[in-house]
C-alpha cells in the first residue's frame, strides 16, 4: 500500500454549479492510487489524520502551492509532436492534402512511439494527467502512457478507404488496449463523418453498444463541412451520427463548429452519453470560421471538454492554453463579456473534460474516493502576482511553467518540475533523431483526401 | 567602455519584406549600448573579431540559443499589474465603472512606483526590453524603468475632466522625463477622444509639434465607439485626431478595433508618423466584437505593433501571448488562415513595434547600429520540440519562461532567467503588501466615468 501526504496546500473546489472557491490549508491524504481525505492542516496537526499512525511513505510539502485536478487533454493526436512546425499557415484543406495526410505515409510503429513519449513529457510537465487521444498504432501511444505515468483514452483511428481489414485490426486493438492497464482506457475511432461511410459508422456503434465501448470521432468540424453533407446527403453530419447509431452508443465529438441549431435537439436526447472537445487554437488559426458552441451544447445539457488537438496545428499540448483560449472565444462568440465566468471556465476544464474522457465518476474534482490525478501550481512568480483572484489567475495569467509536483494515480509523476517516469533527455534526443522523417514529402500518397 | 560578446548563437533575421530566417552559429558583439557586429562564430574563432585583442567584459554562451529583438510591449498601463484579476468577467462599462476608474481613486505615488518595478521584473523576465506606457505618475514609473534596466516610452495620462492644471502638470511631466535617462523617452497622453474635449486634444497636438513629441492616446476602441462618435458629432474619433492636429504632430492610438473604412484614407496620409498598438486579448476578453483591422492599416501603410494593454484586463504583460493571440485573431478575422504568416508577425512583433513605441531606427533588429536590446530564447524543452520551424516555435509554441537572458542598451539585466537589477522577492513583497489598498472600492468616487 502506498501513501502520500500533500501537507498545507491550497485547493481548488469546483461545485456542480455556482462559485469555485479555493479552501486554504489543507491536507490532502493519498492511498494507492486514490484520494482518500482532504482536511484542514489545523485539524490534522490534532492528531485526526486518516491513518496517524502510519506515516506517508512521501509528504509533499504544499505550503504556497495550489492544488487543481489533474488537467484532461479532451481531444489529441499525441504523437503529431514529431511534425510541430511542420505545416504552417494553411487553410484545413492544404493542411490536410499538402501536408498531414502526405506526412502521414511516414508512420512507423517506432516513430509513434517516440513521438507519444515526447508527447506524455510534455503533457505530464504542464500538470496534464489524462489525455483523450485518437490515432494510428494506439498500441505503441499506450505503451508510452503506461511508461511516462499519464492517463489516456485511446481510439485507433480509422478511414473507411482502408478496408475492412484494417477497421477490424482497430476494433480488435480497442479491445487489446481496454484490458492493459488500469490507467488506460480504449474507445472506437473512426475518423471522421467525412471519411468513415455510413455503414461502417453504424457497424462501429453496433459494436459499441454490444461491447461497452465510447466512439471518439470528429464531426461537424467546421460550418463548410455541414453544408457539404446537407448539400451532398441531405443531412447535418450530427444528422448521420443519430441515424447510424453512433449517438445512442455514446460519442465523444471532436470539435462540433459546425453544430447547427437544429442539431441541439438531437444531441440533447444523448446528452447522458454524448460530450464534444472544444480546441479553440485550431479553429482560428485553421481560419475555420466559428468555434464551438458551448453556450447552446450547455444548455442541451451536453458536457464540453478541452482540447488542443494535435499539436502539428496547436503547435503545443499545453492545456492551460486551450482553458484560455475557451474562455476567451466564447466571450468574443457569444458577445458577452459576463458568459463563460472564471468558475464555468474552470467547470468545463475540470468536470467537462472528465466527462469526455469517459471518466466523470473517476476523475476531474479532488475529492475523497476520486483518483488521486493532482498537479500543484505555484502562483508566486510576477506574471501571477498579486493574486486578488486565484481562479482568475487559473484561467489568465497562469503559464503551464508554474506547475512544480504532479501526480497520476497516486504516483508522483513530476516532483520540483522533472519527471520521475522518463528519463527526458533521452526522450529529446530520440525525437529529435526521427523528426526529419516525419515530415517526409518525398515518399508520394497520403493516407486520405480532404474533401468533406 | 562595456563589452559583451554573445557566443555561437542562433539570430532572428527580420527583413523589411519577405520571409523572416534565422542564422546560426553567430556571435553578436556588443559594444557600450549598441550591436557593433554580427558575424559567424567560425569567422571569429579565425581572428576576424572586432576588437579581437581586448577580451569581452563579459562572455554569454548562446549555445542551443535563440537571439530575437527584445520583445517591445507597444501599448500597456504597467502599474496596474496590481489590481491583476481583480476586475473580472466584466463588460467594458462596468470594467471602467464598476471596477477599474473607483479603484484608481487610490493611487499614490509610492503604489504606482511599486506596481511599476513589479511590471518591470515581469516584463524583463520574459525577454521584453521596451515598453510603451500610459498612467498616472509616471515620473514613478520611470524611475522604476530605471532601475529595472528595461526601455521605456512613458505617457502622463490625463482627462479633461481632471482640469487644466492638472493637465499642465501632465504636459510637465513629459518633459521632465524627456531628458532623465537615455533610456527613457516621453509622449503627451491624454486619454481617449471620448474623454478629452477636441480643445485639449489641439492644445496638446500644438504642444507636441512645437517640441517635437509623439501623442499616445485610445481612440476607437471599439466600434462601438466610433458609432457613438458619428452619433454625438458626426465625426469618428479617427476623423477627430485629424481635425484637432493630433495626427499631424504623430500619435499612437491603443486599439483602433472601430476604426472604419473611412477612416483608413485619413489614416494613409499620416502613415509616416501614426502608429497603432494592437492587444487582442483584451478585445476577446472584454467581448469589444472587433479586433484591430491590421490588414487594412498595413495597406494604408501604416505600422502596427503589439501590446498587452493592462494587466488588470490582461493579467499578464506577456508579449509572446500577446503576439501569439494576434496571429490567431488575425487569421480569424480575415478568414485566411494564410495571412498574417509567421514572417508577418514577427515583423510586426519587432519592426511594428519598434515603430509603435516611435524607437524604429534605435531597436526592433537585430543588426550593428541598434540598441543591444536582445533576449535569448532556449527552444529545448518538450513543448518546443522537434523545431522544425523556429519561426513557428516563436509564434506558437515558446512560453515566456523559455527566456533566459536578456540585455537592454547592452547591460545583462536577466541571466539565467534571473534579475540582475532588482531584488525580486523584494519586489514582490512590496507588491502584496500593498495590492489591496489598489482594489479598495470603499473609497469612493472615480477617476472618471465612462459614457463614449
Amino acid at each position: 500500500m502506498s501513501r502520500v501526504l500533500i501537507r498545507n496546500v491550497s485547493v481548488l473546489i469546483v461545485p456542480e454549479q455556482g462559485e469555485c472557491r479555493v479552501d486554504e490549508a489543507q491536507d490532502i491524504y493519498v492511498q494507492d492510487d486514490r484520494i482518500v481525505a482532504i482536511m484542514p492542516t489545523s485539524i490534522t496537526l490534532d492528531g485526526g489524520a486518516p491513518g496517524a499512525g502510519e506515516p506517508a511513505a512521501e509528504v509533499v510539502d504544499g505550503s504556497g502551492l495550489l492544488a487543481v485536478p489533474g488537467l484532461v487533454n479532451s481531444h489529441t493526436h499525441s504523437p503529431m509532436v514529431m511534425m510541430r512546425g511542420g505545416a504552417e499557415d494553411l487553410a484545413i484543406e492544404d493542411w490536410f492534402n499538402r501536408r498531414i495526410w502526405p506526412m502521414e505515409v511516414n508512420l512507423t510503429p517506432e516513430r509513434v512511439r517516440v513521438g507519444a513519449r515526447l508527447a506524455c513529457a510534455e503533457m505530464l510537465l504542464a500538470g496534464v494527467t489524462t489525455f483523450v487521444d485518437h490515432y494510428f498504432h494506439a498500441d505503441q501511444i499506450a505503451a508510452a502512457a503506461i511508461e511516462s505515468g499519464i492517463r489516456a483514452d485511446l481510439a485507433p483511428t480509422f478511414f473507411s478507404s482502408a478496408g475492412e481489414d484494417a477497421i477490424d485490426a482497430a476494433f480488435e486493438t480497442t479491445r487489446d488496449l481496454s484490458s492493459r492497464h488500469p490507467r488506460i482506457t480504449a474507445s472506437l475511432g473512426p475518423h471522421a463523418t467525412y471519411t468513415v461511410t455510413d455503414e461502417d459508422l453504424r457497424r462501429t456503434a453496433d459494436l459499441a453498444r454490444a461491447e461497452g465501448r465510447r466512439i471518439h470521432l470528429h464531426a461537424a468540424e467546421t460550418d463548410d463541412q455541414t453544408q457539404a453533407s446537407l448539400d451532398k446527403h441531405g443531412v447535418t453530419p450530427i444528422q448521420v451520427l443519430e441515424r447510424t447509431g453512433v449517438l445512442e452508443a455514446g460519442a465523444l465529438i471532436a470539435h462540433g463548429c459546425g453544430i447547427r441549431a437544429e442539431d441541439l435537439p438531437i444531441l440533447e436526447r444523448y446528452a447522458d452519453r454524448t460530450t464534444v472537445a472544444c480546441c479553440p487554437k485550431v479553429y482560428l488559426k485553421l481560419a475555420m470560421g466559428e468555434v464551438t458552441p458551448i453556450k447552446a451544447l450547455r444548455s442541451a445539457g451536453v458536457d464540453v471538454g478541452v482540447g488542443t488537438d494535435g499539436a502539428a496545428v496547436h503547435n503545443t499540448l499545453d492545456v492551460w492554453e486551450a482553458i484560455r483560449m475557451v474562455a476567451l472565444t466564447q466571450k468574443q462568440r457569444e458577445h458577452d463579456a459576463e458568459w463563460m465566468t472564471l468558475s464555468d471556465t474552470l467547470r468545463l476544464a475540470t468536470r467537462g473534460s472528465a466527462a469526455a474522457a469517459g471518466l466523470e465518476n473517476q476523475i476531474g474534482v479532488l475529492e475523497p474516493g476520486r483518483q488521486a490525478d493532482i498537479a500543484l501550481v505555484d502562483l508566486s512568480a510576477p506574471h501571477n502576482q498579486p493574486v486578488h483572484d486565484p481562479r482568475a489567475a487559473l484561467v489568465y495569467s497562469v503559464r503551464a511553467s508554474d506547475v512544480v509536483t504532479v501526480l497520476v494515480a497516486g504516483q508522483v509523476v513530476v516532483r520540483d518540475r522533472q519527471l520521475t517516469t522518463m528519463d527526458l533527455p533521452e526522450v529529446l534526443v530520440d525525437a529529435k533523431a526521427l523528426a526529419h522523417t516525419l515530415v517526409d514529402l518525398s515518399t508520394g500518397g497520403a493516407v486520405q483526401h480532404y474533401a468533406p
